[in-house]
């Protein structure tokens, strides 16, 4: 391709809309340009980056059985109706109507029309395991799209979706699956850990794992462990509980503290460290109210305890409630002889304490005494109070011990570039889709799904490979592998050069512009360092005269002399080694 | 490709749904479901053809310079209202709200985005000529979606739009678009021939040629010389005049005609031929009224009559201006001494009187006299009326004599699967998409759009290449080249016979299923014609005791055999001969 003829528009300056380095670089290196509100015309340089991405992907999809298809975008409402979630999914679906009034949705996922189509085809368990996937627009109607193609409106996704026969038939797929996307990832030249999740919205109990490109822009906080593969993201998050000094059990005691209701107030007036204290939360949900003990030096992880007590609603009960079950003002409540059930609005309320398994470590704690201005001390799990269920219930910080090796967790900051996803039977169920088993038996089909975000993959490489200067593509999925730079356009001989050299590259194989452009030297290496080319090979008078092309490696900024007649094999050579050595 | 694992359900009987063979087919061989009117998913098999036809025309598309990009299918309403098509493109646009109240649309087309993006980025005749392309959905609310992938609402298109500098250069690309798309469908192993066709609703009013694949279910009647290349659709189609017997101008004479108005009547009344006849068709426009005189057994030709116009709307006169302008009841109009004006609810209107050519040839003709029960005789053109304009007017009709070579014209239906567009500056103008020229002036950028249904084109695909058992895929447009099919998948020497040469067929590059089900042959075979794999080699236990492999060549229904030994070798050889015949 010659660079006269590439439409990459190129900015000197950043856009000022454009708040993260992906969004300024797209922008500014002519890969992008905003339609609307995050949605975005993709020019022929991200073309050929989303193209690359997909075909890696795709081959990984097909190694382990995946077939493709492609599913409508414009979705019937009925089958949303069907699994319920036309009215639980609120205004991030767009939502219209045909001409003769029907509704339809513009698909954000297709588990309802995939499992229409599967429902309709396979109906015995001979037929699976089936997995299909497809790479399509997806439409999510942000409140606010921002951060370019990191939180669009409409972008791209692979998504696969998995039907086994059972659970079992789902592990082995969600592991096929989960070894697919590390070999994508893999092969795309990122950085990247999968960690352990939390489901969320989408439904099913099984396990999730998000993939996750390592990088400080990253909106998600991501524990690991150096010294073993545990990862997770900050709301699934656990370590090993740690216990404080031993201490012998004393006397249960009532203090004195008036007016003293927070943590810092009473380590103050006490005169002790918070993790001492023994923090009572109450909550109450549509399964009733709910009591989570906590350490006072730790955080309470709400989506933990959502999943644990498995409510949809859970919210801090409101002041009089919590009169009602301590018979104490706000900042009294404690777990010592809290009542098993409580009278609310005239209706009989169920208590359900849950304690963190920290908690129970602690000698000697101090907690509220259910009475105004009232404290206990010398309070222990066991002796002073039970639970309904010990287990974890905090925010992981950074530092304390790796749950399977115990060495001190890390943090790091990622973008969620892919998801892997038991979804069991939560959509087999909603829209009967049965087979019938070895015995003529009818079961439910048990479902996984397993998203990749192709556009914010793009959008990802860059946060992690880029300098003061543009972008640095990995060989993998650069729009193009090297460009040829004559110093002057305009000298015969250094054009000359650098046609022969471009057509080298091309007859190996290798992707390569030719910048034939009447443009100063400087201008034409900036826009190769802006668009991020793996390999620059400049043409210049002066080495020329010594039958030598300087080679500028993008991403060590080293440069190199290389001879002219031998330049184009070695870089081919090098650069094939480069992709053979991703594949693995 | 094991069969056992491919989702290609086939269906023994004809939905009641499908009119059209393509629709049937695909249907029943497995290759689409329908999720909602005119909405489709594609299935594994049709993937891989909508795939490998975008393939040979993404290579088209950049063999001539074409970059291929994403635009948008959600785009915001306001560029529709600058280009003035949101009110005028009616309930074809699927049309809704994002949660903010902001208007979109689901892009049928994409010239108001394109021509959007290219303003803000080009801005020298230097940068043109510039080609860009994308293969995407597109959105069509049909009253009436039908066919299958004939008329669906969702669909996938390339469209392509270039940009130069003036009509020259227009010109030039239109050319190589032109002989792109010849191309495209060669490579796609169909029969079609590109008419010339009305430029229609899209606007422009340059040139534009349909590729029309030839199949006796085509929408569209084509008119082609066999001789010279002529060939248009009907509505745009050309003859040359035919004079009838000369003979000497007679003296215009009235003869009473009572109660006799119809052609039909007329013909009989006098006793004459239908093509002595001068018929006179009254037209009410914005622009005034419109008289269209064209020989009695001729057919006029509405769109003509409205291009030639320069009018959107136009429609036959009603009784009461018929009469305020002929001075007659209806049926007895003529071209002899018309008024060049009319007064109409009090305003005055001009009289546009357009001959076609042919009337110019009739020696004494009979007409209406614009006296109530009387009509003219021996009328002639020159002497006795004029005309503002005599052009061609008239629908041709089989047999009439080649505008170019005078051979008779044939007819045959076709299915429009592309079509080349000269837009000029119709949207340039409208969004001030300009250029500065090599004088430093301001021009509008001249603009030309190239589509192709890339999904209507596999449904034509069927449409022309099929028999009483299914689909007959050109060999460079299959899902697959070849199925091998054991007879028995339960007899092991069968099965390693089978499985050795699909894996040197595999091995050599093509792409082949290996029918392992435990089906019988006969519904191995039903479904192996009914998708259409151009070649069958069956493994049965008579032939393989002698060493041979059945072939099955789909299309001519031959079936020869091969040595075991040789068999992949050959047919992968003929495979690839086939399809470098199509590349040219």
């Amino acid at each position: 391709m010659k660079a006269s003829q590439l439409l990459s528009p190129t900015l000197r300056e950043t856009p000022a809309e454009a708040e993260v380095i992906s969004h300024q670089l797209l922008l500014r290196a002519g890969f992008i340009r905003k339609a609307a509100a995050g949605v975005y015309t993709y020019l022929p340089l991200a073309q050929r980056v989303l193209r690359k991405i997909s075909d890696i992907v795709r081959q990984e999809m097909d190694r382990e059985g995946g077939q493709e298809i492609t599913l409508p975008i414009i979705q019937p409402a009925e089958l949303w109706m069907e699994s319920g979630r036309w009215n639980v999914y609120g205004d991030e679906l767009f939502r219209l109507k045909d001409r003769h009034g029907r509704d339809f949705a513009l698909g954000p996922t297709h588990e309802e029309i995939i499992t229409d189509l599967v429902r309709g085809e396979i109906h015995s368990y001979k037929q699976l395991p089936l997995l299909l996937y497809q790479i399509a627009n997806k439409y999510r109607d942000e409140r606010r799209p921002r951060f370019g193609l990191m939180r669009g409106r409409e972008f791209i996704m692979k998504d696969l979706y998995s039907f086994d026969r059972d659970e079992e038939g789902l592990a082995n797929t969600y592991k096929k699956m989960y070894d697919a996307y590390t070999r994508v990832f893999t092969r795309c030249g990122l950085k990247f850990r999968p960690v352990e999740a939390d489901a969320g919205a989408i439904g099913g109990k099984g396990g999730t794992h998000e993939f996750m490109v390592i990088a400080e822009s990253g909106e998600a906080a991501i524990v690991y462990c150096d010294d073993c593969d545990y990862a997770a993201n900050v709301e699934k998050a656990e370590a090993k509980p740690q216990s404080l000094a031993e201490e012998a059990a004393a006397e249960l005691a009532e203090v004195k503290t008036p007016g003293v209701k927070t943590i810092e107030e009473l380590t103050k007036f006490l005169g002790i460290e918070s993790d001492r204290l023994i923090k009572t939360l109450i909550y109450q949900t549509e399964k009733g109210l709910v009591v989570a003990v906590i350490r006072g030096d730790r955080q309470l992880n709400e989506i933990k305890l959502q999943n644990l007590v498995d409510t949809v609603q859970l919210h801090l009960a409101d002041d009089g409630v919590v009169r009602l079950l301590t018979g104490a003002e706000v900042g009294f409540a404690g777990p010592v002889q809290l009542p098993a059930t409580v009278c609310i609005d005239g209706q009989q309320v169920q208590v359900q304490v849950i304690v963190d398994e920290e908690v129970t470590l602690v000698a000697n704690g101090i907690t509220g005494a259910n009475k105004t201005d009232i404290h206990l001390k010398n309070v222990n799990y066991g002796r002073d109070f039970g639970a309904h269920q010990v287990t974890d219930l905090r925010m992981v910080e950074p530092g304390e011990p790796c749950p399977r090796c115990g060495s001190p967790l890390r943090w790091a900051r990622g973008i969620e570039v892919g998801q892997v996803f038991k979804l069991g039977t939560k959509y087999s169920k909603a829209l009967n889709a049965n087979i019938l088993d070895e015995n003529g038996k009818s079961r439910e089909m048990v479902m996984g799904c397993y998203g990749i975000g192709v556009s914010r993959t793009m959008a990802s490489a860059i946060e992690q490979n880029y300098d003061e200067n543009g972008i640095i593509w990995p060989v993998s999925i650069a729009p193009f592998h090297v460009i040829v730079v004559p110093v002057s356009a305009k000298d015969d001989t250094q054009m000359q050069a650098a046609e022969k050299i471009y057509g080298q590259l091309r007859e190996m194989g290798i992707e390569v512009v030719l910048d034939d452009r009447n443009e100063r030297p400087g201008v034409k290496f900036k826009d190769a360092d802006l668009i991020g080319f793996p390999y620059r090979l400049t043409i210049g008078p002066k080495t020329l005269a010594e039958d030598k092309v300087e080679v500028f490696n993008r991403r060590t900024g080293q440069s190199s002399l290389e001879d002219i007649e031998t330049v184009a094999k070695n870089i081919a050579e090098l650069i094939k080694r480069e992709l053979d050595q991703l594949v693995g």
